[in-house]
């Protein structure tokens, strides 16, 4: 498996399920695997948000890469997050990845440190040097604190150096910049953008987007599937309709959100992984650490988003 | 060495040397550790935000440690960052710092994820139940974002989960809050607060904080070990006027600012590493990829604020 | 003219020319409300952001909403800004521009205060029982610094306290929240939500939004009136070839950007004046105080947009 | 009176104490005043944070600096704040302040509208030039979501635009760069730096800062005043004594933020009248709208911060 085309289609960021005591629950991996390929996803994304790649340590990173490859055997493009704060450190996570058979990487700017437009210019160069396999870059500024401007992206899309975007900045402006962009620079060619909205798929694929980076489409494959497939046909109606259907869904990820004691992530994720669980596709919703848990109510409350959608 | 009392005193954050191709400059950090020795420093503080942790690899981190500590020999306490995004990470680099012989780790709120206050608990508690050596709270919200509040750190400084704070928010009022705090509260005992500023170290030792953390510590160490020691002694005029020398010569922090070409951590770091190279105490000025170099002219105004410190 | 019905199409945020020394130029206010109206559009909005209401003098503001709401008489309504602080200063403008004619007032959440959901609340309410025609609520954070939450705004359009939004905040899966809840929730009727974007009409009316308040509109309200009428149409290809064009028009306000001596207002504003001064709409390209003019150089380039575009 | 000479001193933003339905209460306006003239105040600032400006109207605003102007009879400089959005609109405040007599105007930057430095200092540029009495910058980020950089505020200064810095930033460091400047600078004369911290003022004293513009001020002004003459004493052991006595008197303004049903605004200043009615100052606590009332129990928590203070 190559990405010599740029990647189009649902590529979710793949969740990792947690065994109760936090360590990576293979088998339940191994079956979200197939209850997403199942679903008709084009590709896949390991360590990314959704999959909670900040809170892996490196050996549970490396065991989560080598088991989604090993079991996807090529049927599809497996891309996985080098998320870490600098180059040299994201560097080692690509060698990493890479090592355990990821077909492209996928890489934010420098966070923690204060930086530039310069040094993230930089930073991706130098990675895109010594990475063998493409690099997308990952535009989230709510974890990163800084926004990737669409010029850089698509200056650096014009050197070679990414191969592609996923952005979750939640600015359909620039996105659309960006998306253009990479359609009417005659200096870019194969570049493919990405929208990591789950809510706003239809917008991003009637705008010239290839493709989307939901991760709800964790819960429902199928559902962003059809939801690509018609807007692919330019059904836009029914693809509208789809989209409501999905954004209703999504109000699950305020499942612990109600009472205040809990962060975003924790209600988000810990709703995720409820509703895999609710549909028998892992075996334990357990987040990891310091992350709360959902409680029973909360879970219920997740459950009943489910029934709505009809995926219960 | 242990750290059984309360930490005080001037305690600077370490830079990490490097060569020109990015290693860590072993020989280089060794004179550096001779020259915070020599100005009398009461404890170092490696694998901070101005030794560039945020930068170094895993392997290079322990090498930093191992060396610091070997050649200290016990002579002063050692804390070591141990940073990285949340609770599994960190523990994997708190493990890792103290079997290379740290006295006591330092250690952020989680970040890049989204988080709460009870998470940020959660994670000093699983640190501290943990960790065999004392664990400072580091509070940096310019690369945290979020801020540490005074009743959390209290909280968790009474219940043993916390020995100290290093903070570096630069919200004076909240720092006098946990000052007086752990001065008041009865449940409170030998926690040692510590101000990261370069800036107000007299103001702050004024309302009682126990010692600073000033970056600006690596060139000229002398000098705030004399401004704590006036300081002590309540000759609060000439602190200030110790103060306001060290006020002057951080102004070379701007160094490289002046075309806006490079961020905000490489005209500091730059100019710190610059200011050591200029004063013999270190090889080669070079910072962490994808950092941006001070260039000749810019090298050049450093010396001018070193000169006009008497440091030249 | 009443607002009885919700509002629907094109809206354009009406510009205030200025003489040289910075008084309301009448003629050419005329002349542009003329020139809107022969585009085409279905309504008009005075005293928002891009008529620089922060700028006019309460003076400035009554001779605005006077000199339109006399010229239109009634052939289109005239919505007004009421912007200031807090409930009894907007108040004060409400009473103001209801006094001059206007048809509908549009309102901020409060700003420069530290404020509160409830407290937000509590202010729509407190204008809605004052106020005899319409209030619009006004969702912009880059000057309001909070934004309006969708359920807020809808839980206000169900009390029949606001009449519509105008969203500017960015946040296109808010936006939609507020659609798909005006559309479904049924409790609300006659809620109008308009998009406050230039780039994103074509999606916000493929998601259901009723129109658009694009301060662009100003220059090319021929072009905007087009987009609707296409999307209306449900030729959506054609639409996004209409964006597309208007996206690129759009480049203009960054005509002043590119050496960072002004900020964002003075270049955006400082453009779509120079533009329709080029055009031959108004007199004089002016902003008001204590905003920089573009340069001769940086109105050329607007001029390029122009042409670019077809407008020259 | 005028101000020909620094300021210097404890000068408390005065609070406007209003009548159930929302009417200045000029009675107890002049009372408090009273109340502030017997603790031994050096000036007065009326129309600040502290005193709702942002909420008052022009007819309001104009009231207060007649009373206070009037009352006063120039025993002490009274300054009062011109606070809009931007310079047209702040000239005509400033044009009414000094009107009903203020000796001087506060102003801060632009708001709302995005600003540049260069057009901030247009903006104080423009200010002083039609102001027959000195301009004081105010800095608070907090509302004004700019920070007032300390060399354009000493440029400013030798400029002869600005007479004073009014700083309530939190930005303690930049604060000190004020000072020192100001302090040093052979282009400046006669320029006053005031703290706006109600829990800093030993802190900044010691700095050389010129005095305090503390809200808490209005509930306890002797206390302030004391503390200002231990500090100018150089009597520091007492000054800290004092200023923690008012740290934890500030407690207060905490009163209201329990439960999480107001903003800080509704909190602090509800805690401040509220404090003002209990020591018998004023006769109403109510604070403008739309802020949310304290609960009877939470003005019985400030009732209890005042009697440990020894204010009851």
């Amino acid at each position: 498996m190559t990405m010599s085309t740029p990647l189009t289609g649902v590529v979710p960021p793949v969740c990792t399920p947690l065994t109760p005591d936090r360590e990576v629950d293979v088998p339940s991996l191994i079956s979200l695997v197939d209850h997403l390929v199942a679903g008709g996803v084009h590709g896949l994304f390991v360590l990314g948000s959704s999959s909670e790649a900040a809170y892996l340590t490196d050996r549970q990173r490396r065991l989560v890469v080598e088991s989604v490859v090993t079991h996807v055997g090529g049927r599809l493009p497996v891309l996985a997050g080098a998320i870490d704060m600098t180059t040299p450190r994201v560097l080692d996570h690509v060698a990493a990845v890479i090592g355990a058979g990821a077909d492209g990487v996928v890489v934010t700017a420098p966070f923690y440190t204060s930086t530039h437009p310069a040094e993230i210019a930089r930073h991706y160069r130098l990675i895109a040097e010594r990475s063998p396999v493409p690099v997308v870059a990952y535009d989230l500024p709510v974890s990163v604190h800084t926004k990737l401007g669409p010029d850089l992206v698509l200056d650096l899309a014009a050197e070679g150096v990414l191969a592609g975007l996923k952005d979750s900045s939640g600015d359909q402006a620039g996105f659309r910049a960006v998306v253009t962009g990479a359609r009417t620079r005659h200096d870019i060619t194969g570049f493919s953008v990405l929208t990591g909205s789950e809510l706003l798929v239809d917008s991003a694929l009637a705008m010239g987007a290839d493709g989307a980076v939901p991760g709800l489409a964790n819960v429902d494959p199928a559902g962003y599937v059809r939801l690509y497939d018609l807007c692919r046909a330019g059904d836009w109606e029914r693809a509208r309709a789809e989209q409501d259907r999905l954004f209703a869904l999504f109000g699950m990820v305020g499942a612990g959100a109600a009472d205040g004691r809990m962060g975003g992530s924790s209600s988000a994720l810990g709703a995720f992984k409820a509703a895999l669980r609710l549909r028998g596709v892992i075996a334990c919703g357990a987040t990891a650490e310091p992350q709360v848990a959902l409680s029973e109510d909360e879970v219920e409350r997740v459950g009943k988003y489910l029934a709505s959608a009809g995926l219960l």
